[in-house]
């Protein structure tokens, strides 16, 4: 087993009504004045925004708009933040949003007090070191952005966008407030997507060549399933309270590095995704469901019998009499199956809608390798010819 | 399920030689001048309370020591501590030691800022408002006190001894360093008493109305097995790094409230448990083994179902065909059959050694209603009287 730290100081307020704390919660953090900073229309549809903003106005709270995030959010937003906290002296960031919103403010938080480009950052040739607190009101569980330290922006100021991360434990939700019924009105896609991505970040950690942290392994087992068991409560009653607060938490819990501790992560089919949703802008989860059965069946023989205990703990297969090659495959299409009957695709031409090219491949092969100087992946290594295999077998 | 906050900021940093880093995380908490707190002779024996004070020499960090803390850590001592932090300016808590040391650290925390007697705090007459900020480097898994807000002290200043608790979210360690070699010598009975302890941590919280809340279930059902698996290797091989390591990861994952997100915590078995240890000064662990399985028997009508999962999901009893009485009774032998594998018991004449007398239990369960003022548990709610039926059937 590897040495770990675990730090996971978010203060998450869990429950009915709990974006009403959003002013409370701060002023205890000690923020005065506040970037409000959110996505497209639900926010503003469905009342959220206007709730918050007359609870930061009950309290005395100043604070300045800025809406807009996307999906895959983008760095121009991300600098028009940045102008925006310096000007105004912002001290305070509130998320109200899912992982896009939450990322597009670690940015902002990161660049605002940063002298050089916010860029450089997520090109992992500077850190910075100061940066503004962020607290969050979560309306989207997926991505785990408000609990854990990382980011992901997309760089939209080329022809080729480029989709990169940056992280620091400064970069944590001070706060999030979590109200399981923001997200009732959430679309089956993306409630789809986000529980297929919150099984990823698990299964990401899960996949390792480290066999002994028992009860690491085993909470992860554990999340996994619970997320199968309750998604297919979401998808089928989305009203359902209970069960959408179930998936809720486990989006924070499968990303606040908890499912990790003792063992080395993988991370190779969400750097194989990014490509994908950098070229294509497709949704984060469904790229990764399009991409990871590729991944597991090219890797596997790296560690099958972690494959083979996969299988049986937590895709409830019957392995006894099958070899573990056969056990694997069992339990990686049964993963596949479930990702399937969220509506998620499990190939590339599903994913995009046409049949990709052996040059778009290449290329995103070579940005995923940085033009061959990196390697991703922990359980086997993969370099770029590896990963050109793999979006093959994806295909 | 019900609404929750979770808050763990404790920041562990977890693996061998974790605490060579004692100076340098003191220092990035803020921490000059340290009371170093610990408690008898192994500290000092192992070596490890030198390597402690060579590092903060090594870093110029001015320290006071005070050891002596014993097993239920004592109000007089406490009272020397705060002493001691007002005279010196101590600015910083370092524990060295399980969770008695670092209960005494959180005492003298919460004492040195306020104005009254400390013990009013552990009466619950008040709450402090300012504290001092803790550190720990742990040697004994068990009492997860060094991710929890809480803390039990005895009194010893009157004939009788009373055993009551504390908490506050300012009491959770700033950091935890922990190093699963500094467990290889613990003695097997202090092993087995942290091992049940643990999962008592867990139970509590287990055993609730709240049956809808999934993923915390599976969480805590991962974690017992795992204690339960870990534990038997520990008990055969003391020096088992990677089982070590497991018990010592679980003992803090067991209370620092992962396993309660949702639900409501019962306690009885704790609050019956206090009044064992505080008259007969026995470990905290084996009280709880003693009485457990009759308060269980007493409560379990009130969520048979509960008790039913508990025993397939947790103890792996085959429960078809059985009646959920007969399988919470197989539940319940099984967990008692592995407290007594570890060499706890499970009555009390086995654990103070004679029978317990009449008066004896009516005392006990006054001081546990502090005088039939208050109730206990919340599964079912128990009364002065309960409290006595069930000391009566775990004699």
């Amino acid at each position: 087993m590897q040495n770990f730290i675990y730090y996971a100081p978010t203060e998450v307020v869990f429950g009915r009504d709990a974006e009403s704390q959003a002013a409370s919660m701060i002023c205890k953090y000690g923020g005065t004045k506040v970037l409000l900073h959110y996505g497209g229309q639900s926010a503003v549809k469905s009342g959220l925004l206007a709730r918050v903003e007359a609870c930061l106005d009950a309290a005395g709270i100043a604070y300045v708009k800025l809406g807009g995030v996307r999906p895959n959010p983008r760095l121009s937003l991300v600098r028009e933040g940045i102008e925006i906290c310096r000007r105004e002296g912002i001290d305070f960031l509130l998320a109200v949003g899912g992982g896009s919103v939450i990322d597009s403010c670690k940015a902002i938080s990161s660049g605002c007090f940063y002298e050089g480009d916010v860029w450089t950052l997520y090109e992992h040739k500077d850190h910075a070191t100061k940066y503004l607190p962020i607290g969050c009101v979560l309306t989207i569980p997926a991505a785990g952005s408000e609990m854990s330290g990382g980011s992901v922006i997309t760089n939209d100021e080329h022809e080729q966008w480029l989709k990169k991360d940056y992280g620091a434990d400064q970069l944590r939700c001070r706060f999030a407030l979590m109200n399981p019924e923001l997200t009732f009105t959430l679309p089956a896609w993306q409630t789809a997507c986000g529980i297929t991505d919150m099984i990823m970040h698990t299964l990401e950690r899960y996949f390792s060549k480290d066999d002994d942290m028992e009860i690491t392994d085993a909470i992860a087992e554990a999340l996994i399933r619970s997320c199968m068991s309750e998604g297919r409560k979401v998808m089928e009653n989305p009203r359902d309270y209970v069960a959408r607060a179930n998936i809720m938490w486990a989006g924070s819990l499968a990303h606040n590095d908890l499912t990790g501790c003792g063992t080395t992560g993988d991370w190779a089919t969400h750097n194989i995704e990014h490509e994908l949703s950098a070229k294509f802008d497709v949704s984060h989860g469904a790229g990764l469901a399009a991409v990871w059965g590729s991944w597991a069946r090219y890797t596997r023989s790296e560690n099958l019998p972690r494959f083979e205990r996969f299988a049986r703990n937590v895709m409830g297969v019957d392995t006894a009499g099958m070899s573990e090659l056969e056990a694997s495959e069992a339990g990686i299409c049964a993963m596949e199956a479930f990702f399937r009957s969220l509506g998620m695709p499990t190939d590339i031409h599903s994913l995009i809608g046409r049949e990709v090219l052996d040059e778009e491949l290449e290329d995103m092969a070579d940005k995923c390798t940085n033009s061959c100087t990196t390697t991703v992946g922990a359980l086997k290594v993969l370099g770029k010819d590896d990963i050109v295999e793999i979006y093959r077998m994806a295909r």
